[in-house]
């Protein structure tokens, strides 16, 4: 389904020291991979953290990658300590996108998927109402109705974690109006990425727009970031805000906050999906 | 020194009802006024709070307006019971700007009302310090050097007043790194405009750059605001953000934050010297 | 289908002279109307132009229509020689939407129109292709494929018109990549709006975003604009710009182009069907 | 004057290939140099060209650098036919500032430099006016005033080129309103950077605000450049914009467009500064 590119990603992080990007770049080359696009961050120049993202060609990579990833155990994991993964971009991450009756921001991911921008493939939309089970089968992806009833959310998460297990890379929560909990975000063993509508740490909780209305803010925003345990205190991926005026009502700032919604989730799975995001303690970097 | 310019503004606002629009163009141009431009604003058509600034041509205003304001008083203040005010353009607003020792809002308002941007006369400019007294030097303003000592906060705004007392339309805080009594402000009789250095109320306080790098927000930003007692939470006339990222040190936010301060400050300040700016409870209608 | 809501709009332009603000809320007060909103620009207080857009409540409006279109025909027409129009909020704009084979104006205007934020009626979605029945479809919209043959554009344009009369109050092109006819805009009778895919004047015509790739630009951009006969020169409504940057090939600068296209046209529309644009030569007012 | 820092920043260009990311940072690793972020651009994976941006710590720089640069040479330039160079961020670049008669620009970025935001000595101050002697006088850097009488542009010239001779790195044009000749780019054989009040490439030339006000466009922009001969051709090197409206005169536009140009402006200026900018053709590489 999805034939060789024979391009591929390194993401390597961990405990700044000198020469890592010599190594790195050595052993890309020694394989007869071509570097595309490289970056890098060190968060101090000594005893920081180190992030790199190294885009490269190699033909034939799937069929050379066993030799590539000898060598970068040895040199990374074992000589510097650095965590790494390699990722054949013939491989698209698996998403399960959870929703519940809000339509603005699943639509809008189903859409930039077929029309070629995000470069993922959707194992499951997942919502708790039926209302948006158009929206998928309009796009051609598989829906699951899991209802979560008041008192029962353990047995709806246990049921979400039996559709996704093994299944997904990320599950992205596309206005999904239910609290998951720390047990789920555990036993999911992959990232959950959610979109906040309000520019946090301003207005955390429910209500946001109403709180901002009330506040006399000039402009609203939305917050993609990874969900962990505290709600809303998760790493921060991608923020935006529009510019509101005193002639915008309650209804007007969810109008127009509902499209800087869409496009800072967007922002955020296109960035996951290309893996430009790696995460720092309680902050993030995206290159 | 100002020359008549024959142009006014008329602001009325209150609690709403028929025919307060009608009312007021009509004694507009009964008194031979040319409105120029009006806005309206009513929170509710029933029942609501009614705000309108009208600008208008009158030739011999100052001479004209003693007639007028009989009328507005008997039609809108007593038959309504709303409150008005009717400036002369040719009157600019008394500004005293207050600064400690960081010189970019200093410096651009003051550069602003060189070339005419702010139509304004800067009655002071007064410090804690005297690192920018040379500032107003250059730039021809009035500064007066009034140090607040530890503990001997209250002599130091007994200076402030004396000094601003019956000279000032408005105080402006510049980057004033002191914190102003509630006694102050009763006093003053003034509205107070303070800029943040954050986007309110996200990272409400000290060191909101810091706090803003620790959470790893992607845009920082400031916020333009009346003082009340409440610190850092005072109605908010403008609001603004400048785009950051995980290669931004503290300074680096703090120096890209200072553009969007000086920015978001000056367009509160031009807005309070137009009369755009109206109060309406804990928020603002910005004409 | 759409109850009176006993809330009108009342439109007002031409030459500017002193009173006619006083006149025109006189009128509306006079037949028992409360002004909710009242916006008036003068290009020039001497002989300049005149723009004033009211929004008022007034109950039973449909069955007082008459008796108030008489005063504004005699005091506005007749009196002042200005141009006025009354709108009833409770009859929506009725709207064709011109698309060809790309999707995603035609999808967020068909979304927003459906989540209510556009106060329109479509009547009609016209395709040179078949490629976007199916969007017409899901939103219950009609769908007409009126296919542009080579040679042929006239047979093509008067089956549109055919369609059209008298059925429509604006015609807007999502992303329609024909160029219509200076006979079919004047037999239109109404008016057309465009989404041009770039910043005007800047890359004006075809394949601008490859233009703006070679130009090495920072931003691109996108134009609503009032369609005429000279292509690309109309009077522009809205425009807004997104940043891109090195890293960025052309097909990227297509993709970021689409999400300023989609937005920068739905407030286009929102602004027409909202009554919120008025004409000015070759320019226009946006209240 | 300036101690060394002991980080040096390492620009490398031309016909991409494979491995030259690995040479190039095994050659800083050879030599101990601790890399602490690297930027690489290739405009296609095959027979595209390379860009390349590290920013290392070396100890001792000043005095390893012959060592290092005679294998940058061997390496870079003989084996692989790159274009190569070295920079000790210990040197500032030497900057020459062109103006005329408005201050903004100049005073923005005089502001910036004492403020430490912009890594440069100020070499010069040049203008055919004597308005902003002040201003260069206030922040004590030398200012040259050199006249451009009608006629005579070639004799200003070379007064300028006199007085440029071997003393600065680049000349920044801070709305300098003069057009510099194409012997003199030749002769001055430093990039030379200029700051167009417009979104080029829209409103080429002058009085772009008035032809903005003309076509009624909503947004106006300013674009910093590399100066070429083709007048407003130059390769872009920053651009951004700011919203408008029909309530704003020229003189309005050339306000807040005055707030586009030095933000521009000065983030281009700053980009140069920290060796960020690297052309290619038409355009620009801008790390």
């Amino acid at each position: 389904m999805h034939p060789t590119t024979g391009k591929g990603r390194l993401l390597v992080s961990g405990k700044d020291g000198p020469g890592i990007v010599a190594v790195v770049s050595g052993i890309l080359t020694g394989h007869g991979a071509n570097i595309v696009s490289l970056d890098q961050h060190s968060t101090d120049h000594e005893g920081g953290r180190f992030f790199q993202r190294a885009v490269f060609h190699l033909d034939e990579l799937a069929a050379r990658r066993d030799a590539l990833e000898v060598d970068l155990h040895r040199e990374l994991g074992e000589r510097f300590g650095l965590r790494w993964s390699l990722v054949d971009t013939a491989t698209p991450k698996r998403v399960a996108l959870f929703a519940s009756k809000l339509d603005h921001c699943l639509l809008d991911l189903l859409w930039r998927h077929r029309r070629g921008e995000l470069p993922m493939d959707i194992a499951h939309v997942v919502s708790n109402h039926t209302d948006l089970a158009w929206v998928s089968e309009r796009f051609d992806v598989p829906f699951t109705h899991i209802p979560v009833e008041k008192g029962r959310k353990q047995e709806a998460e246990a049921a979400q974690l039996d559709l996704l297990k093994g299944t997904v890379d990320v599950v992205v929560l596309a206005r999904y109006m239910q609290i998951l909990s720390g047990d789920f975000l555990a036993a999911a063993g992959v990232p959950v990425i959610n979109i906040h509508h309000s520019f946090l740490p301003a207005f955390v909780g429910a209500a946001p727009y109403r709180k901002a209305k009330e506040r006399g803010v000039k402009l609203v925003g939305a917050t993609a970031h990874f969900v962990t345990e505290d709600l809303d205190e998760g790493p921060i991926i991608e923020q935006d805000v529009v510019r509101v005026s005193h002639t915008d009502s309650t209804e007007d700032l969810v109008r127009r906050g509902a499209d800087v919604e869409r496009l800072v989730l967007a922002r955020a799975v296109q960035a996951f999906c290309e893996d430009r995001i790696m995460r720092d303690g309680t902050t993030t970097v995206v290159f």
